[in-house]
C-alpha cells in the first residue's frame, strides 16, 4: 500500500515555520507497511488543495491532508476536497449540537463561524476530534477505477495526535499489513563512498541497496525488513551479522546508539573512568559525553585550555612540548591527554589541539588540521586529521574522531 | 513569481528524518519576493522525480530540486530531471578533473563511483559547489511555452547553503522583485505567553500579528515588511524601535544573532575576559562560548567538574560549601564562578550547577533544579532555575540563562 500526506497553510510553505505533523504521521505509516511516497505542502488556496489532492489519488491508495479545518474564512480544505471528488457538503445537526455544547462548557456562545465546522461530506465517514470542534473525515471512493482512502484531519498537532491514536492506528491495524521493520547499522571511519564501495557483496546476496546516510564522522546504512515482526527480525538480524562481517570494528553501533553512549557503556561495564583536555573543540567533547545519562559514573572532568598559559598552568603541559612543534601538533595532543588523566586521576584521557577556523590557519597547519590523543595506563595514541566544513562542523568531527579513538582502543 | 520547492530521498519521507532544506530555501525566495506555492518530498525513484518536477513545472516560474546528487546508486536526480525534460547529460572533463583534485588535495584516490557527478546537462549552466563533489546546476527552459527556471542542488545542508549564497540569492536579487523583507527580534527572559500580552499596543499601532516562536530560553519576534529594500528597511528600523521601547533589555539581539556571539562581541569590545567552571551542562557552556569565531580573544578556558573531588581539587571549591548544601546549590555556584576567574585570571568567571536527570533528583532538589553564578571582579550575581524537559533541554536552558545572566550585567 502506498500513501502521500498533504499538508495545508499558507504559514507552513514560509522559511519561518517548521511542518511537523507529515513525519508523526509518516512514522505511524511506516509501522503499519504503508509506504510514504510523497509529502507535501500547499497553500490554503481551493484550486492547490484540489490539484495536489487529485496528484496524489493518481497513484496512493491513502491520502492524509492536514490542516484547513478551522473556522476562519482561510480555511478551506472541506471545500476544496468537496469540489475536487465531486462530493457535496451537507450539515451534520449532530455535529453542529456538539461544537455548541464545547463552546458552552467553556461558558461561552458558539461564534457563527463554527457553523461551518458541521459540514460533513455526504454518507461519508465522520472521525471525532475529542480534543477541538473541527471534526476529521474518512472517505472511501473510487478514483480513476481505484479504490482509495482519503482521511482529513485538523492541523493542531494536539488534536491530530489524539485523532491517529483514537482513528487512523486502529484502521492501519485492521488492515492486517505485513509492517515495515528498520534496523539502522551506524559507521565511524569511512567515507560515504568507501562504505558503498563496500556493499557491493551485499548488495550482491540481498539484491537490495540499503539507503546509506552520512553525517558529521558518521555513516548510516539503512536495512528493512518488511513482514511480521519475530520473522523480519530475524531477517534484519542475519543482515546485520553479514555487515559487521564486512564492516568489522567500524560499526560502532544500532539504531539509537550514539558513539558517546556507545563508549560510556563500554567505561562504565569495566568501571574504567574519562577526563578530557580540549583545545579547538572547546568544550563539545565534554558536552557530547554529557549527553548521556548516567555518564557521572565514569566522566569525572574535563578541562578546556583554549590559551597557551592555561595549557601550561591548568592543564600542565610542558612547555618545550609546545615550543618544539607548536600548540597545534602531536606532540601537544599526546601531552594534552596525558595531563586530563593526571590532572583528574581517571583511567583514560583524551586530548583534542586543532584549528577550527575560518581565521587562524597557515599553509604548513591549515584550517581544519586537529590532532586527537588517547592515553591510556599503558600507551598514548595519536591521530592526526584534516577537515574540511565550518567551525562547527570541524569541531563535531573531532571530537567524532576522538570518542571514535577510544572506542577502538577500548575494543582493542 | 511563484516557487516549488522539492526535496528528494527516501530517508526524508520516513518518520526518522527531518527535512531542513526546503525552510531554508522558503526563506530566501521570501525575500526576494518569490511566493513558495508548494513544497514536496519524493522517493529516490526516477520516474516519482519527473512526475512531480513536471507536476511543478505547469505552475511554479521556478522549482527548485535539492538531494539525490550524491556519488551512490541510489541518488536518481540528474537521470530523472533529464529523462523528464528530455535534457540530455554528458560528461564534463574539467568537473571530473576538479572532483579528482577534491580527493587529491586530501590525499585520497577518487573512487570510480564518483564519476556520476561529473554529468551534466548539455548546453545548461553548472553551478559550482565549492563545498562538496557534487556541482548543482541551473536550466533554464520552455515548458508547455512558459519561461522556467529548475535550480537543481545537493541535499547536503552545508553544500546547499554556500550555493544558495554563490549562485541562487545572486540570481534572485537580480530579478529585482519588490521583495518581503523581514526581521527577527530576539528576546530571552521572557515567555511566550508574556511576550503575546506585552505585545498587544503593538498590534494597536501597525494592526499586524507577528509570529512568535520560542525555543531554548529564546523567543523571537518576527516581523516583515514588503516593498523595495531601502523603504522596507526604514519600516521595519521603526518597527524595531517600538519593540525594543516595550521589552527593553529583554531584546538581545537580532536576525543572525547568538547570545554567545552577542555576549562576545561585548567582551571583545572591552579587552575583558572569561573563563568557565560547569558542572551540569558538561562542556555545553564553554562549547557554545567558543562556536563564535574569535572567541580565542576573550576566552581563557573551562573546567568542567563533574565530580565533587574534582570540584575541591581542580577548581579549588570550599569543601565547607558542599558540606553545607550540597553540590547543588547556590553557594557552590558562586564558589564555581569564582574559581573559574582564579583558576584562569580572568575578568569574568561563570559557574553552573544542577540536576540535568533524568535520574538524580530529589524532592527538595528534583530535576531541573539549576543554579548559575556570575562572578565579576566587583560582586557575584546568582540564579536559581527550575526547567522542565530532557537532559538536552536542561543543558541548553541553563547555558543560556548563565549566558544572559552574564549580558545583563555586562550592559549594566
Amino acid at each position: 500500500m502506498k500513501a502521500a500526506i498533504i499538508a495545508i497553510g499558507n504559514e507552513l510553505l514560509g522559511g519561518s515555520r517548521e511542518e511537523t505533523n507529515s513525519r508523526r504521521l509518516a512514522h505511524v505509516l511506516e509501522k503499519h507497511g504503508v509506504v510514504v511516497e510523497q509529502k507535501s505542502v500547499v497553500m490554503d488556496v481551493r484550486e492547490a488543495i484540489g490539484r495536489e489532492l487529485r496528484f496524489a489519488l493518481a497513484f496512493a491508495d491513502v491520502v492524509i491532508l492536514t490542516g484547513g479545518l478551522g473556522s476562519t474564512e482561510d480555511d478551506v480544505t472541506r471545500e476544496a476536497v468537496s469540489a475536487a471528488l465531486n462530493l457535496p457538503l451537507v450539515d451534520d445537526p449532530s455535529i453542529l449540537q456538539q461544537i455548541r455544547l464545547r463552546f458552552e462548557s467553556r461558558q461561552l456562545p458558539m461564534p457563527e463561524v463554527n457553523r461551518r465546522q458541521a459540514r460533513v461530506f455526504h454518507g461519508q465517514k465522520v472521525v471525532p476530534n475529542a480534543r477541538g470542534t473541527a471534526p476529521g473525515f474518512h472517505l472511501n471512493l473510487q478514483f480513476d477505477g481505484n479504490q482509495r482512502h482519503v482521511w482529513i484531519f485538523p492541523g493542531v498537532p494536539y488534536e491530530l495526535v489524539g485523532m491517529i491514536e483514537s482513528d487512523l492506528e486502529v484502521w492501519l491495524s485492521r488492515l492486517g499489513n505485513p509492517g515495515l521493520h528498520r534496523r539502522v547499522i551506524k559507521l565511524c571511519g569511512l567515507d560515504e563512498s568507501a562504505v558503498q564501495e563496500k556493499l557491493a557483496p551485499f548488495y550482491q546476496s540481498y539484491g537490495v541497496v540499503p539507503t546509506i546516510l552520512a553525517s558529521r564522522g558518521e555513516v548510516e546504512i539503512h536495512i528493512d525488513a518488511a513482514g511480521q515482526a519475530d520473522e523480519a527480525y530475524g531477517r534484519l538480524t542475519t543482515m546485520e551479522r553479514d555487515l559487521r562481517g564486512i564492516f568489522g570494528t567500524a560499526v560502532f553501533g544500532i539504531d539509537e546508539d550514539t558513539m558517546e553512549g556507545v563508549v560510556g557503556r563500554i567505561l562504565a561495564s569495566r568501571g574504567e573512568t574519562i577526563a578530557t583536555a580540549e583545545s579547538c573543540t572547546g568544550g563539545l567533547l565534554a558536552s557530547r559525553i554529557t549527553d548521556v545519562s548516567g555518564s557521572s559514573a565514569y566522566f569525572l572532568g574535563g578541562l578546556v585550555t583554549y590559551s597557551r598559559e592555561a595549557k601550561l598552568l591548568v592543564l600542565g603541559v610542558d612547555p618545550e612540548a609546545i615550543d618544539a612543534e607548536g600548540e597545534v601538533s602531536e606532540g601537544v595532543a599526546r601531552e594534552m591527554a596525558q595531563g586530563a588523566r593526571r590532572r583528574f586521576g581517571s583511567t583514560w584521557g583524551i586530548g583534542i589541539t586543532g584549528i577550527a577556523g575560518p581565521t587562524g590557519g597557515t599553509a604548513a597547519k591549515p584550517v581544519g588540521t586537529v590532532h586527537v590523543a588517547v592515553a591510556s595506563p599503558g600507551e598514548t595514541r595519536h591521530v592526526k586529521s584534516l577537515f574540511s566544513g565550518s567551525r562547527e562542523i570541524i569541531k563535531a568531527w573531532s571530537t567524532q574522531r576522538a570518542l571514535d579513538l577510544l572506542r577502538r582502543m577500548l575494543v582493542g
